[in-house]
């Protein structure tokens, strides 16, 4: 019926929308889908204004048309509800493969052309939309920072419902809506995402508000979930804790009154649901959409299904230069759109597509939770509990548990701003950090019986035995404008490999867009690492998270390795302060000296690193042999090599450089803390032997230093993958980072000594030898390494290395 | 009442156990509680022989008990299932810190001191299997390889299901029984893993059953699943596909026969499905135990509530020695469970334990499924598909579809064995393999479509949107017996970053073990590479798996890049054939220049690196400059380069390395595959300038060889973390590695050139800006770039950049 612009379908279909809502939200769908095929197709002509010719045709068609449709759906009728309910939304798109649609809703509503003045609402930012997509120098084909409103790097998938969470934490008037494709779905971190209701809060949190989108495919797949007995399907989103809503269909108007009629009864759920406010965990509702992947697309190419199938995955016409009726086809599939009732001739979209759009920050590109830091507020960060340090040495202390009264002050002083957060998967107490239950407790929504402790319904603590839970919140709550601290065992933090590549490869980009405002940095606290595995061996002891993050941008990427306690403080508030970095802070959890002060300790951190002029002897002349060390374990050991030397052979000239910031030992050139050439030879020599006892694996050492003239006379102990269950001191004799071994190293290395010095030389591998004998037998420490301290020190009740 | 060994509770219970199987499986399960005390706390006075005293307890008390006592539960009713319904059963530890407990029960059967004679079922192995618990030099806490019938390292959580389905597929005869602890149940990993029954085929494939054991607490919090209303965690559980069957209590009597009956009854509908044999997947049956963690250990411990709490999880008497009551309660625990009635006065078991004890492979710690070296059988391995290569450079083929070629050949080869198996993350076909679909399809159990392709209920390819899943299956597969291949992205098998780290761990250990027999090796193609995410960009670029694992055990890790495809298929089959390695190979799938023949390919697989003559220039004198290259994108450049360079400075006397075997450019000392001083400076030279082309991130080169005398000549360039959606030439262009950047490295390094080749140099600068502004314009890569092909190869239709 020619003029009539409602949707096929839309007659005897009653619903919520009435007929001019009915054709206003599917004006929106209809022009957004328009836009993204333009995006993947087209270089020229985006208005149609002439017949397409294959030179108006990409050279190269790239992108992923089967899931844009139902985003461009989806995003549609959030349009509606967050106008009708005045909503203060924000969208995470799971499926994020599907960036044009994404590119096309926030050009539609202008949040887009805002932030790239280039893609303007007009013919002209037509053409360049379409260009850019997946263009050299253009944007990327997922959703990416590039995207207003999105929080959410689509390359990788399994992360977005943990996102969305952790966007929504603190977030009382915040609905996150959270698409999640049934391709994600699969993944791990997916499944386990949807229980996170029992961490929220309904009464102070936000609403994470879950569209499990059913398009049925993979790339070369059916999904598992599309694929369920509905009764099955029904009982699994249950078991998660949901009350799920279901739009299932393909006709259009059908669908749009369907999913308007569920999106009013879900945000009425949701609205007696946060009136009922803070106590025991409801069934959140959710929406499960199930509809053709490539809705609207050619349902048949070369004889073939299309629409409704896995080949509609990226590009369903993928021949269009070559092919005359794949142009044909092309021609068709665009104008079955009506792009001359969406857009004008200028390029702007008519009222219709626009009468539905919500304005100015209900935008969802525009919602300043999105782009957090518009709303960022600085830590209030309070006076370090810094620990007495008459001289080197002279005190022990846990420095993960003075960290833990620091932290707990931190939620003291920011109780009120309610915007820092500690993630853990269930090892804040085993870290030590349990200071913090005094401030605050753990949030949990679940069952709380008379045995637990320091659970609570407005904890600001979150532990889950999921590192991607873990970081997807904190990655989540960063985005959108808060803080937090991830504290992980060291190994284990590989778990999250993948993600940090992301959240790094996102902070690169996000540092490059002049509208991205500055967020808090992602903070790790990694311990129980991997020299004092005591209780767990081998399967616990890998240091290479170091290496994972070093391999990537020097512009985001900081490693700090603090010795003791008052520089583990020093670090933690650096890191707090800073933004835009993902920082790495390994320390240890035993009872371990203090070596710096707290001003010492400031000014060494600031430095990152430094000679200590206190440990070097005959610092008047030009050493002997540097004795370097980044890490508590190594750091120690170096200590205890050095009082070695001093009574065995007293006349070599030791310089003892503590490195803190890993990072320094780098060039300049390399990374924005790299030293110059002239620093590091100030503090390494041209020329001397140096031995350096570092944290994890040896190679580092040398990949950060190879460039500098003194490479060759380098000579780095560290971890090397021997280990198991068993002592602190045995692992350094395993991994020959022994303080009779550097002793050792530094006879073979300095020219002369091992002639002169030969005795001293059999009389340490004797200790090694007989450290071997004693711990087969005692099954503990030598007592002499066991009750060591620093020359000065004076003698303290119990050693340092005691099992804890 | 004196004389009645049956457990509190028994009198009027009633149930599938007679009275004598009752106090036969309570008597196995005390036994095994012993034992596991035992381990934790003692040094000697095994037996009790005389009073506890605190020089009898170990100085460091290490362990995990709050997990055991279930699993030895589980364990004695396995044993007595075994025996009534003669099963061929292995047992996978999900909460694998429970290691005292596998050791106990392994001890009790005799499959452990068949494999460590030191740990004799006597008085004197017990103190032996007391002593070298958690003790330096001794065995490991957790499930580790040195468990005879593990294969599963207890270390980090999330992967006993995933490990337990591996090893059920085409063991049609074998039954997995596999506790899934309710910590882990948190991990993502795990979370996904519940819906593996989507791909087993109740036929063909063997049986799992999963035993999901809520003992309610991690280390220190509740766990989700535990806190479900019981409703909620029932519709969770039928929704992941499963009948679940509830054993819950804490009466020891009522418990036995609670679970035995489930058991029975479990079984009985597993026979019901075997019987009904292939088909639609059924709804498999599971059991759910609830049990108090640290179920009959110390109720109170100093006035806090230790047995059913978190308290119970590691060691519930932290201070033995120190505390005198604490040495008491600890006595009483142990007498408690009557250890003179299970061992006879020189410590072997008593009839009343062994009476419910399986015999030989019956034994879950002797069964040789889980010690897959035993069954493994050597994979058929056809000839190799090779292309023809008239000269370098003549054909272009996609490498990977070749090998796809190759891999339907091992399928049909093997189709009788059915030992062999391909796992991917829903990438079989993005990666090009899919011809061995022509062989075999993919394994799918749900509902099947008929728009479907390939998807049949016997498929030997597994494809799920998991990394995490394929990893796991894989590892199960694996170490039961067979071969497999992971083909995954590049980018994102970070995501199993921390498994294969335990996998790697577990090789470097299981080698160590003489009883533990080689198994095939783990096998990775990483392709959809760095060099060509043409449609996906950046969040797709990440070469660092190769770092990764390059930091791992150099007995276990393997590198290939092989540059074309020939060398592909000879690098496939060498590590299809070998055992007891991770390999890592990275290849392209795109269309790209054949550079060896069949015979030089093998040839130049077999040594790892080699001078390519044919490529390089003046051979008869030493070389002005060194062109070495590793991977595939790496080599094509440097050899464009080495066309440029014949072009444009014809008397240089230029050398080509090409390096498959990354390893080989460590020192021999470091790896065995590693070269020596002299066969690295016969390639490299020992002082001439080495421009390499690498295809990961460059320092790692230098890290591998910072050793060699050449080091300082050494320029590598490679991927530097520049990327996004762009096309493959931009790509090199934007890390600095194309042919007119490695011609200028060559002019600045080679010392003089750059005086008389300025002209040169300028015109490759003005060559890399004319690509900057063609590719803005056009959205592809320059034409001469494109048709580019090697001198000599003649021209090929099309070239080999085309975006696919």
């Amino acid at each position: 019926m020619p003029g009539d612009d409602r949707p096929p379908g839309a007659r005897g279909v009653t619903g919520p929308l009435t007929a001019a809502e009915l054709s206003q939200v599917d004006a929106l769908w209809r022009a957004a889908n328009y836009l993204t095929v333009g995006q993947i197709y087209l270089l020229d002509n985006p208005l149609l204004t002439e017949p397409l010719r294959a030179e108006h045709v990409k050279p190269r068609l790239l992108g992923h048309w089967g899931t844009s449709p139902g985003l461009n759906f989806l995003y549609a009728h959030f349009n509606r509800a967050i106008v009708t309910h005045d909503l203060n939304a924000m969208f995470v798109t799971g499926p994020g493969h599907g960036g044009p649609a994404l590119f096309a809703n926030t050009w539609l509503e202008g949040s887009y052309p805002e932030v790239a003045p280039e893609v303007s609402q007009d013919a002209e930012g037509m053409r360049e939309l379409f260009r850019q997509f997946s263009f050299p120098g253009g944007v990327p084909s997922h959703v990416a920072p590039q995207v207003p409103g999105s929080i959410h790097e689509g390359g990788e998938l399994g992360y977005s419902l943990a996102h969305a969470f952790g966007a929504a934490f603190d977030n009382p008037d915040l609905l996150v809506a959270c698409v999640v494709g049934d391709g994600e779905a699969e993944t791990g971190p997916l499944a386990t995402s949807w229980h996170a209701t029992k961490f929220l809060d309904p009464g102070r949190d936000g609403v994470v508000l879950p569209i499990l989108h059913l398009n049925g495919y993979k790339i070369a797949n059916p999904t598992i979930l599309a694929r369920l007995p509905h009764e099955e399907l029904d009982e699994l989103l249950r078991g998660y804790g949901y009350a799920p809503h279901y739009v299932e269909g393909h006709e259009p108007a059908v669908m749009h009154q369907a999913m308007a009629a569920v999106l009013d009864e879900v945000l009425g759920e949701i609205g007696r649901i946060k009136e009922a406010g803070s106590g025991e965990r409801p069934r959140w509702p959710m929406i499960v959409l199930r509809s053709p992947k490539g809705w609207t697309g050619p349902s048949e190419v070369d004889g073939l299904p299309v629409e409704g199938t896995w080949r509609a995955h990226q590009v369903p016409l993928p021949a269009v230069r070559e092919h005359p009726h794949h142009l044909r086809s092309l021609e068709q599939w665009l104008r079955s759109y009506r792009p001359e009732e969406l857009f004008d001739a200028d390029g702007r979209p008519k009222a219709a597509v626009t009468a539905l759009m919500p304005k100015a920050e209900r935008r969802m590109g525009a919602n300043p939770h999105a782009n957090g830091g518009l709303l960022l507020r600085p830590l209030r960060l309070p006076a370090l509990p810094a620990v007495p340090v008459a001289s080197p040495g002279a005190t022990e202390t846990e420095p993960t548990r003075v960290l833990g009264q620091y932290l707990r002050a931190v939620f003291e002083d920011n109780a009120e701003q309610r915007n820092f957060r500690l993630f853990g998967p269930d090892e804040t107490a085993s870290n030590r950090l349990d200071a913090v239950y005094e401030a605050t407790g753990k949030q949990w929504q679940a069952a709380i019986e008379p045995v637990d402790e320091h659970l609570s319904r407005d904890g600001r603590v979150l532990e889950v035995l999921s590192e991607h839970l873990c970081q997807g919140w904190l990655e989540g709550y960063l985005l959108t404008g808060r803080h937090g601290l991830f504290s992980c065992y060291e190994a284990f933090v590989h778990i999250v490999d993948s993600m940090v590549n992301q959240h790094i490869k996102w902070l690169r980009v996000h540092r490059q867009l002049p509208w991205r405002r500055p967020v808090a940095s992602l903070n790790y606290l990694l311990t129980s690492h991997v020299w004092r595995q005591d209780h767990n061996g081998f399967s616990h002891q890998d240091p290479g998270f170091i290496d994972h993050v070093a391999n990537k941008s020097s512009e985001v990427v900081r490693v700090y390795l603090p010795p003791d306690t008052n520089t583990l403080l020093a670090v933690a508030e650096h890191c707090l302060r800073s933004r835009d970095y993902v920082n790495v802070i390994v320390a240890g959890k035993n009872e371990a000296p203090n070596w710096l002060g707290e001003e010492e300790a400031g000014l060494h951190c600031a430095r990152g690193a430094g000679i200590w002029e206190w440990a070097s002897s005959h610092t008047d002349r030009e050493p002997d042999v540097v004795l370097a060390c980044a890490g508590d374990a190594p750091t120690m050991e170096i200590l205890a090599a050095v009082a070695l030397l001093r009574e065995h052979l007293p006349d070599l000239a030791v310089r003892v450089v503590n490195v803190v910031d890993l990072m320094r030992l780098q060039p300049d050139t390399e990374h924005p803390h790299g030293m110059s050439d002239r620093e590091f030879d100030a503090l390494f020599t041209q020329d001397r032997p140096v031995i350096f006892a570092y944290h994890g694996y040896p190679w580092l050492i040398h990949r950060l230093c190879y460039r500098r003239a003194n490479h060759a006379e380098l000579h780095v102990r560290g971890y090397k993958e021997h280990g198991t269950t068993t002592t602190p001191f045995d692992m350094l004799v395993l991994n020959d980072m022994d303080r009779y071994q550097l002793v050792i190293d530094v006879i073979d290395r300095v020219p002369g000594l091992v002639r002169t010095a030969g005795g001293v030389r059999q009389e340490m591998a004797e200790m090694r030898a007989r450290h071997q004998r004693w711990i087969r037998e005692h099954g503990e420490d030598l007592p002499e390494v066991r009750e060591w301290t620093w020359p000065g020190a004076g003698a303290r009740a119990g050693g340092s290395h005691g099992a804890h």
